[in-house]
């Protein structure tokens, strides 16, 4: 007898997977280390910036009240005493009629309150002095970047949650974190289930199929900042299903497997979500492919039967498994990024539930453009790999043409808040 | 006595740095290390897809000519002789008014030639024996998956110089690649100058900024697929930042160096490059800002001089160390990929040589846009992290206003093959 299973709304299971967010354990991780975690607390300034009067240009440190009567015809001479480079501080401090060499960045002189570029002077040297002459006045002020001008002490500069970025990464060492706050990475247990799996490194044999969606998976977690633990393949048995999964479930933070989640007479993991008392949140979903994706809480955590079918598999991940990871990162952008796009094919299929094409998203003239890759035979071998967006045809459509106005999901893009109705 | 300095177009600069492309060191390794790294050969199907001739649904496989007379009044009976699931194969061959009962995926046994899906047949048991019920007629190969139809033994499937995604990890595992041939990432040595620099965990003291040159750089090389050595912080001191350069050299791929390529009296880095013997390539481009980055090669070795000022050090690697290093992962994209977008605010500064502006591009509507992100005072130090794009505005423009298109170089597209006029 086939169970019947009610499908839902693909938003609806979404909303059900993301009642369990949790936030991630904080780690503090060396600078050298941060890239790619997300930030576990807003990055603050501890200093002004500038932190002190600066000279933007290569010049000269002056007093603006020496310079009152300067013109092209009678220019002021002041005498050059000390020369400062970037990271040194002068040891003098100005008097009337006195200048300061300063290199860009130098911090400017005690009593210096304006600086001349090098290019507007004149330098002369008279009896083993240095001299400058400068032709025109000016003020207070001129050419002084002023300490906390472009940002104040305590300032937030990123929020909590961010991804780090090479330009983060700037803004972290500038501010002194040389260790840096971040979410640790959660641990996630992968199980390829199915007697017809072989290993990667194992020959073909009649009937067989060589495991792909451990690995795809485990690289789509690493894309989503998580450390996958590959637990090893299943075979349809469901004593030994049952004891491995419930071994595995301790030592990680959330467990996926593949496969076993049909209605099929092989298919285990319902079974074995009822053994361990698994609250099941959803088992069918209104959507091609995935349409057996099967999510279930065990306590506060879960677990994802993601669909044996590669593709399956890889969308199940993209809607339902990403977002609480990037989450738990408090991450404000977790689902994938939600656009409009100009569809460059015809797609006669009708879609009698939400339909998530593999897809290629280009981008012509300023505008974003979307065609199906997996449109012939040989593109359902590739249609994965050659896929950086998932066109989204709605349930109780009846095809598209080209040149059509679809929704798309980019794959790489920087997310959304919430991309569903 | 100030140099005088030659610029070149930003074009030409470019060209001369990729005159120096080698392909990289090519590895093997483990499928499960392979995420981020470029493929160093084509990846090829090793068997055909399907593999063999396999049942779509499940149902039942059956010989065609059995079932002409089948009609709602008149089905014909079958006898279920075997069932096999996914990664079995059937024991026995199909004789005349046989079925076998076939999971999805499931090779089609010797002599079957097509699939009666499970819901079109009704089942009975009699005196022990199973047996369906058939009510149509089927053709040959109706619901057969034919062996090699997706794509055959040989076939191209992933470029050489391919990133490897989650999507292409598929299917090396599903085409046995337990080993993956990569390119190795080359080693780039990154060294700091400036005597005004402290460490990251320093306090600051008057006159000084921390270093954060070097970890941004650190963080673009890890983004672009290779491996930061950080040799340190180096003072102006032109012997000091000799030896330490030229003992270097030996131990890197490529060497970064920022800070110390102007013209002032604390910038040592072009009378180094003439020590060593270094042909300098190019010391100004005539771009804003980075218009002092230097590159040098020594013999097939190149040294690339970034400025010492933060954005000037990005632009310059994502403008000039990128490409290279993409190229020598054979990937057919290597420079940043070039767009249109609209302009949403004013730009109002006259641009006398190429300028390159940190900004933020987002899709509204599926059209780019784009907005600097440093326009106000204390976006001078977000600008950096905030940016995911480069607006270009060529030399000798006057101002941009709002609704005006501009070029937009992505940070994290997917390539452009010459962004470059």
């Amino acid at each position: 007898m086939v169970e019947r299973r009610k499908p839902i709304a693909v938003s609806e299971a979404v909303t059900r997977v993301m009642k369990y967010i949790k936030e991630g354990r904080v780690k503090m991780i060396s600078i050298d280390e941060c890239d790619g975690y997300y930030l576990a607390e807003e990055i603050k300034a501890d200093h002004d910036v500038p932190p002190f009067d600066k000279s933007p240009y290569d010049g000269f440190a002056i007093r603006a009240e020496d310079t009152i009567s300067a013109t092209r015809e009678h220019p002021v001479t002041l005498e050059v005493i000390e020369e400062i480079g970037a990271g040194s501080v002068a040891s003098k401090s100005l008097k009337k009629g006195e200048a300061i060499r300063i290199m860009t960045g130098a911090q400017i002189p005690a009593a210096a309150d304006a600086v001349v570029q090098f290019e507007l002077t004149r330098e002369c040297k008279e009896a083993e002095r240095d001299f400058i002459e400068i032709k025109r006045s000016f003020l207070a002020g001129d050419n002084v970047s002023k300490q906390g001008e472009d940002t104040t002490k305590g300032s937030k500069l990123v929020s909590k949650g961010a991804k780090i970025t090479p330009g983060v990464k700037a803004l972290l060492a500038t501010f002194g974190y040389a260790k840096v706050p971040v979410y640790q990475k959660p641990k996630v247990g992968i199980f390829a289930t199915g007697t017809e799996l072989l290993d990667v490194g194992d020959e073909l044999v009649p009937g067989k199929i060589r495991n792909s969606n451990a690995y795809m998976t485990a690289g789509q977690l690493k894309k989503a900042g998580a450390e996958p633990v590959y637990f090893g393949k299943l075979v349809d048995d469901f004593d030994q299903c049952y004891e491995a999964i419930s071994n595995a479930i301790d030592q990680v933070d959330f467990l996926i497997t593949t496969g076993g989640v049909s209605v099929g007479d092989y298919d285990y993991l319902p079974a074995i979500y009822k053994k361990l008392g698994a609250e099941v949140l959803f088992n069918k979903v209104g959507m091609r492919p995935g349409s057996v994706t099967t999510v279930a809480a065990l306590g506060d955590k879960l677990l994802f039967g993601l669909s044996g079918n590669p593709s399956a598999c890889y969308v199940g991940f993209e809607l339902f498994v990403r977002p609480i990871l990037l989450s738990s990162f408090s991450h404000d952008k977790p689902h994938l990024q939600k656009e409009r796009a100009v569809l460059d094919a015809d797609f006669p299929k009708p879609n009698p539930f939400t339909r998530f094409v593999r897809s290629r998203v280009s981008i012509k003239e300023g505008r974003l453009h979307v065609i199906p890759t997996g449109l012939d035979k040989s593109g359902s071998v590739t249609s994965l790999s050659d896929a950086n967006a998932l066109i989204v045809l709605p349930g109780g459509t009846r095809g598209f043409t080209t040149g059509m106005d679809v929704e798309v999901l980019l794959l790489d893009g920087e997310g959304s808040k919430w991309p569903w109705e």
